[in-house]
């Protein structure tokens, strides 16, 4: 069995509860890492560099595209958004599935250089409840959840084009499921044509001519 | 979210352990189906009618052919195998998932009758393994044992043609994995458009326009 690890790319709308949703897959399993994204963004109240984003400059920023530092990038509400391809490599190698959480149109970029990655797009259980949490945080003002409703109708254009939905109604029940999604992603043919081929050649070598 | 069940066919070696995955697959779970198989062959000891197999003369299982009552069929030592078509077709409609433990040339007849099929190949975990399983049955002659294996090496052709493959080395682990595996498949933007196409234009009611 090839144990190389496989790039996940998970998206979904703002409210989806896809940060939650990969804290818990991370906690709960050892075989992932979680890809930092780079942005050129002012932190917010509480977030940690390098934990949640590594915070460059516009400047800096720039730097890493021209020194192809970034494995993908886009903007987004006038800001940079990217992925560092270094840490996303060295994980692969050392064999873990690394996961990164970014926007659709990073996650089709990524595809066309991975193409054996898999995206998976996180989904409300209903529009009405993603309003509901959306609102539930209660710091945002009702012209900004109706914008974040807005830019899902946009961001649900690309749906199709990733691998699986997955409906985040339950975290730990969805945390299961996407982990399942995952390992199976890992057990195509394609994927496991090396222990297939080692299986085959072993069997020829033990089995005896026989008549019929 | 669509319920409709799937189709899920299942090979593999003999002596790959299926029938206790499978066994282990309907206990733990209540959303599958196993479908029996109709043959013409002679019951074994301890084979039940209508549990193990429907077993059929000749004459009756070549009528059932004619009359397109078989979803598959193919023949095997010289005798018929077959999957009868109405109880796979009424579990589905009840929204169960419904297995098919069948061999390869059934397998792909059946992809091209459901497209949307789930097939997995069961392997052993090597070679080796697979002969001390057969073996170690104590049941069957050094000559069976090598036409077993002989006929794995046949069979290994049509595994590229599957869409995963299972390893059976725990069966708790493998059953786990192959759960995952099936309830994946069921989350690809195909299978969940009308529940994607509400989401959207429940979205797009609720949302002002905006400016931007």
């Amino acid at each position: 069995m090839e144990h190389k690890g496989i790039l996940v790319v998970v998206s979904g709308f703002a409210g989806a509860g896809k940060g939650t949703l990969m804290k818990n897959l991370i906690d709960t399993y050892d075989e992932y890492a979680l890809s930092v994204s780079a942005t050129s963004r002012q932190p917010r109240k509480g977030e940690v560099e390098g934990e949640h984003y590594f915070f460059k400059t516009r400047e800096e920023f720039e730097e890493m595209i021209k020194n192809g530092e970034l494995l993908e990038h886009a903007q987004y509400v006038g800001n940079y958004y990217g992925t560092p391809r270094a840490f996303v490599e060295e994980k692969l190698r050392e064999g873990l599935d690394v996961i990164l959480e970014i926007e659709v149109q990073g996650a089709l970029q990524v595809k066309k250089l991975f193409p054996n990655s898999v995206l998976i797009f996180v989904m409300p259980p209903s529009a009405a409840e993603l309003e509901k949490r959306l609102s539930g945080r209660g710091t945002e003002t009702e012209e900004v959840i109706n914008k974040r409703m807005h830019r899902a109708i946009v961001e649900s254009a690309g749906i199709e084009k990733y691998n699986y939905v997955v409906i985040n109604d339950d975290v730990k029940t969805c945390t299961e499921v996407l982990h399942g999604m995952i390992q199976a992603a890992k057990l195509t043919p394609k994927r496991q044509a090396t222990f297939i081929k080692e299986v085959r050649e072993d069997l020829r070598k033990m089995v005896k001519d026989i008549d019929d």
